[in-house]
């Protein structure tokens, strides 16, 4: 897993992986070039032990302003208008996105600047974001005759139906204070309280075992999607599993001594 | 399409389609009558090109008073004690909600005053939501041993379980701001600031590309019922075909060139 | 049904049933005593005509502590490592958070102290909670190496998915005025105005049909589970049989003829 020049690496010696989107240039735009970053550097990072929780940043004054407009455009060109090309962008994207989700690390979105259709889209498919308090996030694809269908799968899995509509049928810019309050991040702070404040939890985190987030994220986005009695007995045999592995012989252990816990993956 | 006594119609020439509740002397009860009107207006409006974006409202001191008592006691004197007879009222009644749902125009209601049981549904039921500071909400069936048992579809589908299950337990009022905040409205504003906050954000969205807005309100609630992958699947295929729609090729292509875009349906 | 130690019940004169957890010494944690006497009240509240509403508190510092770590380490003693006594426990455990959704009574929680793991999860379970300002809520098992993964799922149905996934990746304890703000409780009060704040709410739903109050929790719950479709023909089902009972006529010619209604089960 390697750095490249639109996505930076930096994984330091607590196992918190910080990405950083550095293609300024572009706003950030998801290309196809950074959405291939994006995917093998989330799969990538969810298989390398030395990875405990993921930070996504971005440089610049856009976090992500979506789609690259310019390459989709060019797609039109081809014989059949773009639609093997559009059709190839959406599934990578979707990918990505979905890549996010199914990662068995926590992710942390490190959100400055602005973050519109499919750059709001990846705030919203985070497991946790904190947002400077000038962070600005949106679903304009209505102003170009293209509504952020995509956007809207993560969005409105974040915040309650009216707040998603407001978005996608207006286009306006939604402040951090407000994202925080409509559920879309965990809440908005002072630009230069942001590193600190998404390292606090970044290290917290990082501290608890792998194994466990990676059993409790998974199975968080699992039972969502079933029924009440589905989600109980489905979770009830993820305790029992959890509990007969070492790390939580370990944690309970260390709880009733009243010492730290060491994990098998620390 | 035309104005009956009781739903009065008025579409401007941005596109705006506003329909005004005007059963005063019944607080706007969803009479048959009533909902006659509103499932007629609603599927004459969602095949209109010429109407845009619709806003619902309501003369007097009650927005709606939800279904109207007198009818469906009178209905009790049928040889079945008014069981065919209250199936088909709330057929009616379901299929009214339903069709603002599925209705293709973007729906904003515009609430002064009371909105209770299926009038608080009704709000509940629209895409978007601005409210007078006065005005106030609630499920009052709990009172009258007749649980709000349909206006819950819509209110669950808008705010959380605990806010649902109190509103509708104790039958108490929810007031604007507080409405606001629960997300059963997108906000609340001073009742003389009300009109202009409704036609701000109606012309907003009146300026949009009808098809897109068509697409997007659709796929929106299409893919809110689905498990994030079959939504993720839905959406790009809804994105490919949006992307090869005239209207998507002339908003970008405006975009690019920094000019307002033409929509067809313009 | 009769008090035990570890569970005091107190049934007032307006059918309040003041269930009080009351195991001190354990922090109220949900011992495999615990859970069969929370199951059984329930169970048996549940069918009590004289049962109307049925309050949840606890005595002591802690709401209660969630699972009994003691009891759960000395059954690791067994053959398996503890793996049918842990499937046992969280069966048990499941059936009464599930048992409290299915009671046919309304279930508000009091919650002074500390609500963790599976006690932050019978706090979700409940139809409504209020909360003394001093409480405070967590989901700590990562702490601990064990995922609180049944109490997520009670959890993510009460708040957003960011505010879920911080509390659970954390494991940081959540106060009362931010539990009201996210939807775990409907709200904090001052710790001296607690008693009154959920008396005055008991009674309220004390004074309504009971046979109402079951017709709509039961379909509270069914229909949050269907697609909008099928809630409405479910839910529209349920409001014509409600019309047709007793309590339903009485209730609305009571309404008509302003005069205080008489429940048949009053």
């Amino acid at each position: 897993m390697t750095s490249s020049d639109i996505l930076l690496h930096d994984l330091d010696a607590s196992g918190i992986l910080r990405l950083t989107l550095n293609d300024v240039g572009r706003r950030n735009a998801l290309s196809e070039a950074m959405l291939a970053a994006l995917g093998a550097s989330f799969a990538d990072a969810g298989s390398d032990p030395a990875v405990r929780v993921i930070v996504l940043a971005a440089n610049g004054p856009a976090f992500c302003a979506g789609h690259d407009l310019k390459e989709m455009t060019a797609g039109r060109a081809a014989d059949d208008g773009g639609k093997a090309y559009f059709a190839k962008v959406m599934s990578l994207c979707a990918g990505v996105m979905q890549g996010i989700v199914n990662c068995p690390k926590p992710v942390i979105a490190e959100v400055t600047g602005i973050a519109t259709a499919a750059g709001c889209q990846l705030v919203a498919s985070c497991d946790l974001a904190i947002a400077a308090d000038g962070a600005q996030f949106s679903t304009p694809g209505v102003h170009i005759g293209l509504f952020c269908s995509t956007p809207m799968v993560a969005l409105s899995r974040n915040v309650a139906d009216k707040h998603a509509m407001e978005m996608l049928l207006t286009g306006d810019m939604t402040s951090a204070a407000r994202a925080a309050e409509i559920g879309l991040v965990n809440r908005a702070v002072a630009a230069e309280a942001l590193p600190d404040a998404v390292m606090t939890m970044a290290r917290k985190i990082a501290s608890k075992s792998s194994m466990t987030l990676a059993t409790g994220k998974r199975a968080y986005y699992a039972q969502r999607e079933m029924t009440l009695a589905d989600a109980y007995d489905y979770a009830s045999g993820v305790m029992v599993e959890n509990m007969l592995a070492q790390d939580a012989k370990e944690g309970i252990g260390a709880f009733v001594e009243k010492r730290m816990p060491q994990w098998q993956d620390a």
